[in-house]
Order: structure tokens, then C-alpha cells, then sequence
């Protein structure tokens, strides 16, 4: 691991023309790390373009730089890049179309925290007990930040508080580890305002979505004795709370907020038809195996499937299932 | 500080015989603290009571020892206490009855982090820098862990990532320094879940509180292009909610996370008559004077106050004193 930092780092001090490749879906880690690192790159400065398929969600516009990503099409007309490094892309698979400009560089990275990485590139790191590539990235940089101005490294910090943040929950989930915590003590000491990340992240609700929630949380059903929380969502509901079908994401998590639901259940009505099925359970019930008798799959928190059996044919299986697992 | 960390932990190891006394209206921060300390006194074969005058909210039940904390009647039956240590108490007061157990004492002690603290008692640890009382606690014991079991040692982990998560909002708010992320590595690494802990802290919402919110953001208005949120709820509403008073605490933060609003306002009708009305404040609006000039107060973030003029007069101008301070 020592080593394999050593090597990236002689890499990224030697050569100067990057391309960094963000995966589709884009979340704040795989952002707030390709953020950081171009920054770093860029105040020394060496070409570095950032590329995603897909466009930025709006909670990461805040970090410095977000207006700079360019789309693989945008990108692919600035080629060449001699280096590319891909970046929370556990197979190349991950980068979309971008996969192509990674392809066609002469050397090529992977700084990656999935235990699935594929290991694929030049210049390899990956550490599955770090909770986020954010904190790869730091310890990659690290002895590097002295490097460039304070306001860059204050900027660096920003985008991998909002990685490590955003790839743990907040530091809810079991994958912090005390690395984790010592690592946003040192990026703190660069004079970031955490609680400016934290309005920006997680405390910036459009009214679409507030609304949505506001119709989950009030409609619910619970069954077995609130063990099971259930919420539908038609189409008609989406439009009716001005919100979008994008504001569906994670609304389901109030439902299994609630004391006493151990699974929570939300039916959304698709645009194409038929319903896609979020599960997500508290303590012990594996959703994902709910989720993989109707085609579907996940984690045993967090799973989903999508179907297209009529309405009261997959909700009554859908809740059998569910009580049977109980 | 070092001097009179040294000085507390003399009389902790010297003496056997203490109460700690939690303030009235208890936090986590109060509880895990006092709580963390009795943990460590009793695994030294020393007495250690806790007590508070009002309920442990139902939240920190999860905590080792919460069933033990008794009412300051219950302790008076116990009495006498050579020693008593007043923790996160900036004032005597905050003690409530329990204060006279305090002040009966032979030796006191007073441990806390609001800057406000006067500086009662013979023994005195005071750091407003410290994110919570539970920073300064883990300070105080902790080249003196390996002296209890590794159990306990992972129960006063518990107890103290509690007491600091829940005084930064789970690291949002701008209290957090470096040493609190420094202090929640060292207590991951007694192995506690924090998943578990953020289980129990925040993902575990009683179905009245959770209908109550789903109303609230739901029904509320905005206005001044969505820079004011406005909600009002009544006897009737919360009722309909199968919810209590008490969880109308906090719904105001759903109606502030609105991207667009500024200015949060939640007013609730109080069985006593009148109405309670609670204002938050996302970035530059001092709500504290707007409540002022209601006979309430507060933080320039967070204000209140209680008023008893008629529903209508009492909303027209709390909305006019709000845009007058946008």
C-alpha cells in the first residue's frame, strides 16, 4: 500500500496532462475525490479535465470545481490524455463512455475502496477497509498539499470532507473506521466550515421532494404490529407535489425510520409502466433476498427490484414476502 | 487544564462515595457524560449515583445504565454523599432540585464546556472549546481506561460517542474541532457500533412524531418566493397525528431544510392557550431578535417564544417582523 501510493505519487509529479474519470450515477465520493485531486493537479500547473457520463446532482455544486466537469463527449474533444485515472470505479464498466478515454491513454490509475475492484490500470490503489476513495486520496496527497496555496489545500479539504462524509452517512454507517475520524481532524485543521458542508449536503431539500416526503410519512401503513412499513407512490402523487422522479430517492428511509418498522417497503408507480420496489430493513431482515424472488437485488439493508404485474397482485406478494421473512 | 485534570482524577481515585448530577431537561451529552463516569467509579468498586430531576427521554435508553439514573427524591433517601459533580451545568440552577444534594456534599466538583459556566465547586474542569462535556469526560479518563474491564471500558465508549455525537448534531455543527474527530477515533477503537448508535440516536422515530412531520411538510406555506416557510399546528392536528406535544420538538428543522428558505416558522397551539411559536434560521437572519420583540430569545439560528394574543393579529405580525429581517 506504502508502495503503491509512492509510485502514484512520482506518477502524478512527473507527468502533467490527466484525465480523471468520475462513475455514472455520480455520488460525493467519486466527486469530491476527483475534485481534490484535479485541484491539486491543476495548482501545480498540470492539465487536469474531469469527466462523468452523468450530469452532477445539484447537492455537489457547492464543491470547487464542479463547474469544470465536462461530459465524455466534451471530453473526448480535448483528447489526447496521456494519463487517466479512474476514480470509485470498482470494474472499468463504472466510467460509462468515458471507459473509451481511459482506454486510449498511455497510462492509466484506479484509486478505488470497493472490495469488487477489478484491479485493472497501471497504478493501482485500492483499500476496501477505508470508508471512502475520499480518504485514499488524502493519504495519497497528503505530503503533497505543502505543495500548493493554502486556499487550494483548504478547497482540497472541502471536497474530501464531502467524500468521506457522503460515503459514510455522515458517519452513520459501520464502514467508519478511526482512520476515518483522524482523517477529517487533519482536513478540519485546513479551516473548512463542516457545518456549511453539512447545510449544503444534507440540509438543502427542494420543496418538490419536502412535499413528497411530507404525503410518504403521512400515508404510510403499517402492518404486523408496525414491524412493516408500506408507502405507495403513484405518478399522479409525484405530480401532485411538484416534485420529480429523481425526489423519490431515499424517501423510503422515513418509512423505516419509524420505532417499530423493521422493513420498509415503498411502491413507485414508473413512468413506463408497472412499479419499481424499494426495501430497506433495520436490523435483521436480509432484504436483498426479498428482493432477488421478484428479479431484483441489493444489500441486506438496502434492496430493490422492478416489476410489472398489475398493482394488487405484487403488493399482496410483495407483503407476503415481507412477513415471511419477519 | 492539564493541572486540573490531574487534581480531578486525585480525588476520583482517593474518594468513594459520589453523586453525579445530570441538569434538568437532559440531553445526551448530560447523561452519556454522568453516565460514562459512573460506568468507570463502579467498575472501581466505588458508589456512584446518577440522578436527574426530569425523565431520560425514551431515545437514551439504549445507553448501559440509564435504568439506574433516579430522581433527586429517590437520592435524598440515599443521602449523605461525600462527594457530588455537577456535569454540563453552566449554572447551579441547572441542576434543579438536585442542587441541594450538591451543596450538602463535603467535595464538589463541576465539569462542563459552556462558556457561560461560573466556575462553582472545589473541583473544576471548564473547556468552551470542547465540542461537549463528553470531550472533557474521555480527557479526564482516559490514561485511566485499562484500569476497568474491556467490557466496561466499551460501555463508557458508548456512553461518550453518544454524548458527543449528539451535542454536534453527528458532526454539523460548527462546535466540532479536530480533537473531536481525534477523540471519536480513539473511542471507535474500543470496538463500539456507531451504526447501532445512530440507530438509536436518530433513526428511531415514534409513528405519531413521524404523521405529525409528514403534516408539517405537507401543509406548509412559503412565501417571499420561498424564503419564508411557514406551519402552523393546532391541538386538533397533533391529536390527529396520534402524537404528543413533546414530538412536535424539532419538526421546525424539516420546514428550514427547504432549499429556498431562509427563515423557518412553526406555530403550535398550547393546551394552556395562545401559541408557541419556534423560528430557525438556515444562514444570515438573527431570529433570536425577531423572537425578542415577542418577549422570547434564543441563538441567532434557533428562537422562540411564547405568545398569547389572538391566532390571526399574532400571525400577521410574526410574518411582517420575518420580512422585515430578510
Amino acid at each position: 500500500m506504502r508502495n503503491a501510493i509512492q509510485k502514484m505519487r512520482d506518477w502524478l509529479l512527473r507527468e502533467d496532462n490527466f484525465l480523471l474519470i468520475s462513475h455514472v450515477s455520480p455520488d460525493g465520493d467519486t466527486i469530491g475525490s476527483a475534485l481534490a485531486l484535479a485541484l491539486w493537479l491543476r495548482a501545480l500547473g498540470k492539465r487536469a479535465v474531469v469527466v462523468c457520463e452523468h450530469i452532477i446532482p445539484v447537492t455537489y455544486a457547492f464543491l470547487p470545481g464542479t463547474n469544470t466537469v465536462i461530459t465524455p463527449e466534451e471530453a473526448a474533444q480535448q483528447a489526447p490524455f496521456r494519463n487517466a485515472i479512474a476514480i470509485d470505479c470498482a470494474v472499468p464498466e463504472r466510467m460509462g463512455s468515458a471507459g473509451m478515454l481511459f482506454e486510449a491513454a498511455e497510462a492509466t490509475a484506479n484509486i478505488d475502496h470497493h472490495a469488487t475492484n477489478t484491479s485493472y490500470g497501471d497504478y493501482v490503489i485500492i483499500d476496501p477497509s477505508a470508508s471512502a476513495t475520499g480518504e485514499l486520496v488524502f493519504l495519497l496527497l497528503k505530503e503533497l498539499l505543502q505543495m500548493v496555496p493554502e486556499e487550494v489545500r483548504k478547497q482540497i479539504a472541502v471536497c474530501l470532507f464531502t467524500a468521506i462524509s457522503t460515503d459514510t452517512g455522515n458517519f452513520a454507517y459501520s464502514n467508519t473506521i478511526p482512520q476515518t475520524f483522524r482523517i477529517c481532524a487533519e482536513l478540519l485543521e485546513f479551516g473548512i466550515d463542516i457545518a456549511e458542508i453539512n447545510r449544503n449536503v444534507y440540509r438543502t431539500v427542494p420543496i418538490g421532494k419536502t412535499r413528497l416526503l411530507g404525503y410518504v410519512l403521512s400515508s404510510m401503513q403499517l402492518l404486523e404490529e408496525g414491524r412493516i412499513g408500506v408507502t405507495v407512490i403513484t405518478l399522479q402523487d409525484v405530480a401532485r407535489a411538484g416534485a420529480t422522479v429523481e425526489d423519490v430517492e431515499g424517501v423510503v428511509d422515513g418509512v423505516r425510520d419509524v420505532d417499530t418498522v423493521e422493513i420498509a417497503i415503498l411502491m413507485r408507480e414508473r413512468n413506463i409502466g408497472g412499479y419499481k420496489i424499494s426495501l430497506r430493513s433495520k436490523r435483521y431482515v436480509d432484504v436483498s433476498a426479498i428482493a432477488a424472488r421478484f428479479g431484483g437485488g441489493g444489500h441486506k439493508h438496502a434492496a430493490g427490484c422492478d416489476c410489472m404485474e398489475p398493482f394488487q397482485r405484487l403488493y399482496d406478494a410483495i407483503i407476503a414476502a415481507a412477513k415471511m421473512a419477519l
